[in-house]
């Protein structure tokens, strides 16, 4: 692996999964000098670049913690130096409460969701057993995917969970997970702010009822500056913003309502042109296996009309009616992707690229971790 | 590992990757019972199921080889004991080249493609450099993708080829990648023979040429049992066919209109249901990261009814209005996933089932092998 430092990036075996590290710098920045004005915190979500590396780069810019999504992916940056770690995904099985509670014990940073009575009592069971007071959050219901229902049931979750010898309640979190995509800041801004009505309901009464509210986490990098307006809100758990791709240019942001240019693309494959035998027609070796799925369009850097498809596990098809100039079979492509957490998923490695050159090289050891 | 060996498939961790092996053995037999009265061979292509012990089932089942997409593929393949490789893709970049050289220096039964002039004459002269004497099939285009064009342009490589000293002209290929998913298999026929009539062309003027027809190879799981049809093809590269998956089931086959039922489903992703709160609607733990694309949907066995929605990273979606019973947290499903090869792609391991039970564990070792 070290072999590759100091490698120009155009001369990477392709494909291959790079990041521009002072772009990376610049987005590390960015996202809490937007919030400065406000009392957000950002508790950033890795299954965005699955790097224990990269992670301690987020916590030494001013996270607050990391956000993970299953209890694989919470192993892999505990036992990698990253000290908390939120789940915001909840333990139902034996197996699963077993090892949170293992993971628990080893790990006083730990803090795993919980959504239903049940759970609650499971988890106090395992706490006991384990000899632990495990530290939970109530997640509530946002777009009826995860979650308590708001309101008295939320409110009756929090309770328990107070109340159980073996638990420790720190909090909420509520995930309002298809608004992050909603084209249009203002539109966006409106829907975000009426869906997460019932969750500052839920929180009022929580509060009222005099529960430790010290943790109030949502919002992801479509919202991320619409949250200080939340009463009681503590921290957005935005990851793209690391790395932005296709899916997230396209919603537009407050500074341009086309692209949203708040982050910076700094996430990209290099990939090769393997045949251009048909006019207006290139053929890459970047596929489905290479940049996961082909919607929004891959953007091949600085060949605006290049239409990327990446529907074929083997291969990229660009079309295009206009290039800056003519390519030949084994030139390089520089692409931004689509979505880029299950693009990341397909690696081993990221290449942390400056000045063009390799001087880094971060394991994706969250590659694959979806139990 | 081992420690799963013996477990019911109902307790395994999940999200977990199943193989039922009854299934498998029934799929790796079925295809050349189908294709006994013909001339046409099978060799396998291992993106499907990237497992050198798979692949070496497939070939204990009388297959004359198998195919990879890519070198690292072939590596993984050749390494651990697959001795016959044909890699479907080209290797352009010298990094590339000088790996394939040592690849086919170390194992005999590693073969390559080639559709351009210049590559031709690259490979030669790395082959020359290694001391070796490198095995080369032309590609030639079918979909406007890969290969060289049909005709007078594919002789001239495949002469090219047969005459330069290092090389060793092996035959040809061509993959009609489009057509595999066409629906209805008399249309797909029509449609795949009317595709081959220049491949056919080509193969009988490099036949009058004299040049070594030994390999002529290409189909998939779509269109395996319609090339006995084509004067001198000997293999197809069909993946599928051992696992099955919504996308191919739907196409249907020559036996039954509606759903191709030439092979049986034996891959299935094992999933726990974590929230029941809404009427008609569960979620289960399988989202993108473990069943990676939702379309056509997964398939719930036993609940025909259940529309699974797999496009959020961590969570799939069902709704439904009839159910066979009552679910409750906690309950396994276990569902057909829409596309095998992507989703063999996020797995370390396989688990083989036979009557519920863990019988083996496949290493996935050509994960990620993109390169």
């Amino acid at each position: 692996m070290h072999s590759s430092i100091g490698k120009s990036k155009w001369e990477l075996d392709t494909p291959a999964l790079c990041v521009d590290l002072s772009t990376l710098e610049h987005n590390l920045k960015k996202i809490h000098t937007e919030l400065r004005e406000t009392n957000v915190g950002v508790r950033p979500h890795v299954k965005t670049h699955k790097s224990p590396a990269i992670a301690k780069l987020q916590i030494a810019a001013g996270a607050v913690g990391v956000c993970a999504g299953k209890l694989t992916e919470s192993e892999v940056m505990l036992e990698n130096g990253v000290n908390d770690v939120l789940m915001t995904g909840v333990n139902i099985t034996a197996t699963k409460i077993r090892r949170a509670m293992e993971l628990r014990k080893k790990f006083t940073g730990f803090i795993q969701a919980v959504d239903n009575v049940k759970n609650a009592h499971d988890l106090q069971d395992a706490a006991k057993a384990a000899g632990i007071i495990a530290d939970v959050v109530v997640d509530i219901d946002v777009i009826k995917r995860s979650g308590v229902l708001p309101g008295s049931p939320a409110l009756a979750l929090a309770q328990l969970v107070d109340k159980l010898p073996n638990l420790k309640f720190r909090g909420i979190l509520a995930y309002d997970g298809i608004v992050q995509h909603h084209m249009g800041y203002a539109e966006r801004k409106k829907t975000a702010l009426r869906n997460f009505e019932p969750i500052v309901e839920s929180y009022e009464l929580m509060k009222r009822a005099g529960l430790n509210m010290e943790i109030f986490s949502g919002a992801g990098t479509g919202t991320y500056n619409m949250m200080g307006q939340i009463p009681g809100f503590t921290d957005v758990q935005a990851g793209s913003y690391l790395f932005m791709d296709a899916q997230y240019m396209e919603i537009g942001g407050v500074h341009n309502e086309k692209v949203m240019d708040d982050f910076t693309p700094s996430l990209t494959v290099m990939t090769t042109i393997i045949n251009n035998n048909h006019p207006n027609r290139l053929i890459t070796d970047s596929g489905t296996k290479a940049v996961s799925i082909d919607t929004p369009n891959a953007i091949v850097i600085g060949e605006p009309d290049f239409k990327y498809i990446a529907n074929s596990d083997e291969y990229g098809i660009i079309t295009f009616n206009e290039s800056s100039r003519t390519y030949k079979v084994g030139d390089p492509l520089e692409v931004i992707v689509p979505h880029c957490d299950p693009v990341v998923n397909l690696y081993d490695v990221i290449y942390g690229i400056r000045n063009e050159k390799v001087e880094t090289v971060f394991e994706v050891l969250g590659r694959g971790k979806s139990q």
